[in-house]
């Protein structure tokens, strides 16, 4: 086996993959922007109800078996990929920020659906598994809350309350991406559920169909300034929402649990999402340069581009190896003999493309930061995922403390 | 005197401009925004017609004598300000990013005012400044093209043809700040009036009212997202749009002249703003940091957070006595003398405010790239000063040509 | 009054400064280097006499007026210069790494001769600070220790312990600069007098003759593999030492307030010569890459050169004016308003300069980091700065603290 | 196979090689350094004559099998380990400087034997592959020129002509690594054969015996203060040097070729020595961190370090990645195939082992400077890694020109 090949599997629906960006995703893109801008108010009756253009596609990708190709082994997918085998179509796909969706391959829905299929009973995989596969309805997670530090997530406030049959759920959650759009039928809430259990036992997960009542999407959050529709990122209020509570995931106080279980998958399709993206740049960048002439020279022979794009070869090189390595790992010896390479790519890989994105936005000049160019959006989602699911420092402070306790020094000393 | 305090008119009226901020500016952020956002389609009959915030304050700051402080010593201005003395001053409206449309002070509006001040005719200057002077309009300039790159000015190709009485105008501009806006009345357009004319004296400046027919705002471009509604950066085309000779600015060829002379003041403006931008992010930062508590400690107590502090106020301090200083001898020596440090400033201040701002972004988590803090948008404005007015490389270039020139060595040898 | 002018002392001192420069420090860098490689080991009988060059031009230096100018204002200088008038002529000074003790302004004899001017007796003046403004005899000043972090200055652990008539010292020194030199006839010791008392007032200074029975050179420390013969940094044990009480500075436990009152105008003098070797590195980066022809194009006309010398210009002019303002400060409302300044620099400076220092290198090929250059041992002198008198990590700590309060938050919360 | 792991034969050496270091070689680093200071001069009679310790181990480690390790696979070299396979080996030799020579595996003798090794004569080998082989003799490789930018091989000026049966080589060359050694008993030569030839024809290289009379060391060239006693690197003349013109190497005008074939392996050793330099450094910076208390707190608690060993730990470990991905390349489809990663690793190792060091010294206070750690050395000899072998500079060049090429651009445009 050659250790830097792609896997005879991924080799094939790489190509195809390839094939289908070139013909289907890439011609799309305007339209694609045009149909976002086009959406009505959010919260105006109609709302947002999803991209035509990815409606359009799915079927498409569907017959050509590029379809939930993130679904790990198991019982729904037979034929399913590894991490390590998935990782290089999750690059291709996150060239365009909007491709995943079109082979049901969009974050937070493979998350959602490997929760349910992982941790869910045969009636809640029935219910939304199904459906969440097929690609007819979206879901959202929701986890973060705007009053506690992201960064500690012992810090939740939510609270789901046993009332006989039912649970109440109350509490306020925000960047909970997809919520806004009218086909997201289903929301992961995270909860505290025993809030004297131990801090690891305190916590809930449970599935609430968007429509009870007492869920509310409060606003959408722009990105910079993007709306992100027709999906958006929600904040949600969540006032005496009842479900049954055939509802829980797994068991009261094993949210904790289920969050870690599904962490990891979730990092490494970002990773590699966000090393396409950098690709994508790299590319718009050299073109970029050598098509425009300053002082009698083409720019991309400045040296001071080449040092950039030499700089940007070597960055993403190296962050492909390492979210390759992290995801050879979870395969073989899981998530918890990974942890390290986890947190390093969530730190590394956004690093990367923020910055080469930035230089190619300086490479386009005013057009770089305007709607010409996809340059800026790409921005600003790379820049979100340094601080989501935790920001930069937590994820380095983890390393560290691997790093230490390999050293045989005890990150924190008793006093 | 003392060469580091604030020159005495300076101190007075940076006494009354912060109290103006405190008691008027800041407590109206979230109006303005939400003006904004109520803003109709920028196509739609109405259009976009200024800020209603922005028109409230103006009255009450013109009877603070807050008013028009840009504007050096003239007969329009007996009382004006040197460069030096009024840097502080655009440091402390660059806070808010609409603060200095309220004082009279913001551009494109400045420069076009200087312009006609300096260069115009008894006739241009009373239809035209007065107004401006006012505040009862406003103006756009129109000089970069997208089809040459702004940092060879030489490149543009927008044609100014003289047919009897009359120049005729053919071209396409965009980043024409405010031209999307209802309000603005005059376009001052840049174009060749002859192109066998010594490479430096092809182009001329020509006043173009916004209503003649053959003006056309095209779009408005984004900025990250933002479209900087009421105001916007209009991509504007110019089809056989006639104006009275009478219209030119100074004479033909002589538009280079007109934009070397008006280009010192704006970039100390600019780069105070950008100064004062990165204060207040700093501030943002501080308090964000104080308020937030991760595993038992606040933030602001960690170190990694202490040497983000520590390195925004190094890097912004350095920054404005640099820019003082390039303002000081604009004031003394002349733009010529001051060429390498108002290059410098136009490098370095963008550079400070967007590391400072993206610092406090990360400081803020999910709501530091959301619309719950100005950072975002403060990030795309600085981030499009490190392209506009030429990008960072061609700046640098020039310093790097200046200071080699000082140690004796030819920057381009002949060969 | 010219804020960014030289005042006029300086300017006529400077004059005459770049002169002596030209004629006798320049020409003579060859051979410093090749009698400091000539000295005997530093604990052969003959030892470190002292550099030859430099003895010969200090009458020179003192015969034009170019002597002891570092000196403030006082009965020995009644035309002492302040800080801010002497700063540019430390700059040039700074240019090469030995010729301030030319001009008897080198340290740690700079420090010394204002510790003994402001706080010593009438007899301690006689004795010690008229030879060593004679440049007659060096000194050297053992605060530092080997077994305490440097950047916690009440972690001291040498004892000074009164016995009678005589204090009896003990402890372990090191970074004592010169005091390997057979010419350092005297040391100031940093001890502690009394432990039980607070924390401030703990520690004491006195003065020790190099020749005191009990005083030993354990070895000379090299800096990045340079021995600094004929200087030298020594590691010195003090083995019940025994000096007359008479030789204690000021007072028992006025240790830390000497220590403050001699910080200020050493961290100024630190940081000019800094920003003149940067000036120094980036004219020979400027020379060698207009010499240089790779690939058909000089080396300077290549915009990855040109980049760098634009940052080391932009760097090297905003540390200076920094360090200026610090300057100034401390002239005019003193130490303690300064102290955020002070620390700004001491940690800007250094780092300015092993960047542009750094970058020389690198534009010099391999001869940029062997004996043929200056660059190599400016390096290592300025990286040595980063750590000296505190590392970086604690000035930016200082400087944060600082910038907390200012904003009204209590850089450290009561618990 | 496991992509991620260590091939077999790579993990059982592995095992006994971190043994011997952990038996042999730390615990010999002070004496090295001792024996190194004790050198007498190197120009003197005597000379310098290798090292004891070194001599002492190299049995021992040969007995173990740990020996000539970096050959691959040939008639002297039966068992040969590839690139791929050796590379954790040189990672583990590169944590002290002077280990690898104890197992027969340092440069300049690696690519010396290398080289007669694919390109000797029978002959030749017997005479100096053998005594090589057996760490009998040493050798130098004279390449690089003063006079000749080392980024553009084509420059090289040393003249080879023919004289019957006998070549006369006249030249200067430096950097020549171990040449000044009096163990060093073999020049390879690179010089011009053929100046009327093509550019890539005119060179070939030549075995010459150090003692044949026109051969002389000048001097010894220092890397910041460090003169690497007993090895150095030479400035050697050679002066009509006559050698019979069996001692060409493959043919005149192959000298280019020869260059090509032997620069892979060396790059890779190179960096996976680097990569080992930088795990050593953060090792002692970690150990440090933990020892060293301020303010109360254990400084490796603070998050600014903790920060810095997250950083370390991602860089290492890409830059290790790619590396193993070049070496892999270079077995598999070789050199030419494998350019742009062997380009990639000759700029990221080095950048990332005088990063990882430069926080070592910065963590180590005063003795991170001086003799008390191996880390001034370490970054002295790393810093020298971006310079020698061509600059940064020309290797993101090459980089950037390949990624330009994969996209169809023609890097340099026909004008």
């Amino acid at each position: 086996m050659d250790p830097f090949a792609f896997p005879p599997r991924t080799a094939a629906l790489r190509e195809k993959l390839l094939a289908f960006m070139d013909a289907a995703i890439y011609p799309n893109e305007e339209r694609y922007i045009e149909e976002a801008a086009a959406c009505p108010p959010w919260n105006s009756e109609e709302g947002w109800q999803g991209s035509g253009v990815v409606e359009l596609l799915k079927p498409r990708a569907r017959s050509q078996g590029l379809w939930n190709l993130f679904l790990p082994q198991s019982e729904h997918a037979p034929e399913g990929l590894t991490n390590y085998e998935y990782a290089p179509l999750a690059e291709i796909m996150g060239r365009v920020h909007w491709a995943s969706e079109v082979f049901n391959c969009a974050a937070p829905d493979t998350g959602n659906m490997e929760t349910i299929e992982r941790y869910g009973t045969p009636e809640q995989k029935e219910q939304w598994l199904v459906p969440l596969l097929e690609g007819e309805i979206r879901s959202s997670f929701l986890m973060t809350e705007p009053d506690s530090a992201s960064s500690d997530a012992t810090n939740i406030e939510c609270d789901i309350r046993r009332d006989g049959d039912e649970y109440v759920i109350n509490g306020r959650k925000w960047w909970s991406t997809g919520a806004v759009s009218k086909r997201c039928k289903l929301f992961i809430v995270m909860g505290k559920t025993d809030r004297n259990a131990d801090v690891h036992h305190q916590q809930s997960m449970i599935l609430v169909p968007s429509d009870t009542p007492g869920c509310k999407v409060e606003r959408n959050l722009t990105v910079f300034g993007y709306d992100h529709a027709p999906l958006g990122h929600g904040e949600v209020t969540l006032t005496d929402v009842r479900v049954p509570v055939g509802n829980l995931l797994l068991g009261e106080g094993r949210g904790f649990e289920i969050a870690q279980g599904r962490l990891g998958p979730g990092r490494i399709h970002h990773a590699m999402r966000s090393i396409g993206a950098a690709e994508r740049a790299l590319e718009l960048m050299c073109r970029r340069l050598a098509e425009r002439v300053t002082f009698g020279e083409r720019i991309v022979d400045h040296s001071v581009w080449q040092e950039r794009i030499a700089e940007s070869r070597m960055m993403i090189d190296q962050a492909r190896l390492l979210t390759l390595k992290a995801a050879w790992m979870m395969d073989t010896v899981g998530n918890k003999a990974a942890q390290a390479e986890i947190a390093m790519i969530k730190v590394v890989a956004p690093k990367v493309s923020t910055q080469v994105i930035d230089w190619a936005i300086q490479a386009h000049g005013g057009g770089g930061v305007a709607q010409d160019t996809p340059l800026p959006m790409m921005y600003a989602d790379q820049r979100t995922l340094r601080i989501a699911d935790g920001p930069d420092e937590v994820h380095r402070r983890s390393v560290a403390k691997l790093e230490l306790r390999k050293q045989g020094i005890d990150p924190r000393p008793r006093r």
